[in-house]
């Protein structure tokens, strides 16, 4: 299977998620402890995509559960040698591998804290998955390529089934969009309307082969969506993609902007809209070509060039979907770059870090 | 007062917080409550050069204080008006200008779920002086450049003197390096001798001139120090200066690595030491141009080319001093490239983000 076929697989790979019996039983097993024994926090621990899929657990768990959610430090386990105590935490590992040893460090040494503890992972027989009281099991097939792009989507949906299963915290009212089952249900019609837009990804991707730098904004939920979409095209393509909540961004790295190095965004129906909508209107009055990805036609009529999002998906589900063009974006550069997408330079899939 | 000036100000702003009488009683009376109400965790806001802040007093508090820290995601708050649990949090809000509205709503959350809350800002009058019941002067003086530079040392000592006073946790035996009053009370000398390489770090600024693109290094607590000393480069001189761990890099970033991009990078004496040195050759063997800041001579050895650290800072207090000839090299940078240092482009001193 190439990367595009993984690209292409993802509606799949989501229906066999929601198919797994013991991935259902696993989350209600854990939702049921948590009732039980309540947390305070949630502490994420993961390294490269896996820690994206980690910034929009810190959103999900933040907005519908009302916890404050870390991402773990992992050598301040694996190298410093402190546990830091957690616990009053539910503390999550994801890792498509399962076999870094600093994110199953921080498992490890909260399951000796006697915290609950997830494994979220691709290989239920991996280290990680051992460490760890509770495993899920991405079920998104093997990944062979070395850019991750279903162990992506899917380490979200695992992230959001917990969620869901969690039910919104007592003090939110109204809950935010449940019953949360329909919406999830709908996800693998999502993303094959999201895969429909590669034809004009595609005509984009060789207006754009000259880029070697470009920012990619996003905040909120979709924040992960940036930080994903930039890493993709280092990774892939090359291109130095600088990846900024629009808030930070004004902080500093808005001195990058200038025509020639584009600026990419996902700005979706959202509480952080406007925000983005302001950033995007300086960024086009300093003559940046802007690439806007929305499900919103008069956001999409804002930039340079845009790519229709699909609609009717959740905010809070949304991440899972709006990936999927800018993998196709990062595929396509490759091609129209003349680089090779199954061979980015100086990596290889499993990478061990302690 | 120029940016250059501010920089070489750095040693007087220290003993300036470090004379501060209520700045000690501050600390006093905050690490009194916390013995008598212990948190399990720290929650700290901040944005730009301030979260690199937080970065640092993520290992800080993480190694010393063996507490759990979260950086926080403020629009969880400001945008989607959720106030997540810190009910048995220390709640910390950094900004020099105490004005950033974000940064203001996660303390006053906190400040009203009753959770211990610190405002560490060069503005004791500001709004998030106000929403705080802790205030810690940073004492830099005014701040004018754009470029964040003695704040950000000053809000690191902050952060230190508030380790030192809680004291090391229980469970930590051998307290590392204790008592700490000696080595802070020497960290201004220290900064005096981390400006005195100005003179090589010139020179450096001339032969990398030429450089649009570079990659930053750091691990552990010298992370703060990778992702400051990359927002240093971006907004004064322009250069795509992508920051990394060490351990995020061989996710997928180092597909970047080739000759004509240098890697930055800082490597003193640490538990991170041996994967950084591993990766720092590596990258050499690719042909890459390395930069080394370290007070290891043999370290220093490995790269194409070398800055000096002083010696004798332990390492939870040498990114204070650290950043200082990375700041020095930014500012000559900018200089050299033709650049106008007190100019950032697109930026201006206050940001309110919301």
């Amino acid at each position: 299977m190439s990367l595009r076929d993984e690209i292409l697989e993802q509606p799949e790979a989501v229906r066999r998620q929601l198919g797994s019996e013991s991935g259902a039983a696993t989350l209600q097993a854990l939702a049921a402890r948590l009732r039980a024994e309540p947390v305070d926090s949630v502490v994420i621990a993961a390294r490269g995509s896996s820690d994206h899929a980690a910034i929009y657990g810190q959103y999900l768990f933040g907005v519908r559960q009302a916890l404050t959610v870390g991402l773990a430090a992992p050598s301040i386990v694996s190298l410093y040698g402190t546990s830091p105590s957690v616990g009053r935490s539910l503390v999550i590992g994801i890792s498509q591998s399962g076999a870094s040893p600093d994110v199953v460090a921080v498992v490890a040494a909260a399951n000796r804290q006697g915290a609950p503890t997830l494994a979220i992972t691709n290989d239920p027989g991996s280290p990680l998955a051992e460490a760890a009281e509770y495993v899920l099991d991405l079920a998104a097939g093997p990944e062979r390529s070395i850019a991750a792009t279903k162990t992506y989507t899917c380490s979200l949906l695992a992230l959001a089934r917990l969620s869901a299963a969690l039910g919104p915290a007592a003090a939110l009212d109204p809950a935010p969009e449940d019953p949360a089952g329909g919406a999830i249900a709908a996800l693998p019609d999502a993303l094959e309307a999201a895969l429909a837009v590669e034809p004009e990804v595609e005509e984009l991707a060789r207006d754009l082969a000259a880029t070697d730098r470009c920012l990619v904004l996003g905040r909120g939920f979709e924040y992960a969506t940036a930080r994903e979409w930039a890493l993709k095209l280092k990774e892939l393509a090359q291109v130095f993609a600088d990846p900024y909540s629009s808030a930070d961004f004004l902080h500093g790295p808005i001195a990058l902007a200038r025509p020639g190095v584009p600026a990419l965004a996902v700005v979706p129906e959202s509480p952080t809209r406007a925000g983005l909508v302001q950033t995007l209107t300086t960024l086009r009055d300093l003559g940046v070509e802007t690439v806007i990805l929305s499900e919103l036609p008069d956001v999409r009529a804002l930039g340079w060039r845009s790519i229709a999002l699909p609609a009717g998906v959740p905010e809070w589900l949304r991440p899972i979907s709006s990936i999927v063009p800018a993998q196709l974006l990062a595929y396509h550069l490759t091609i129209a770059k003349g680089l090779d997408p199954e061979a980015p330079l100086n990596l290889s899939k499993v990478t061990r870090t302690v």
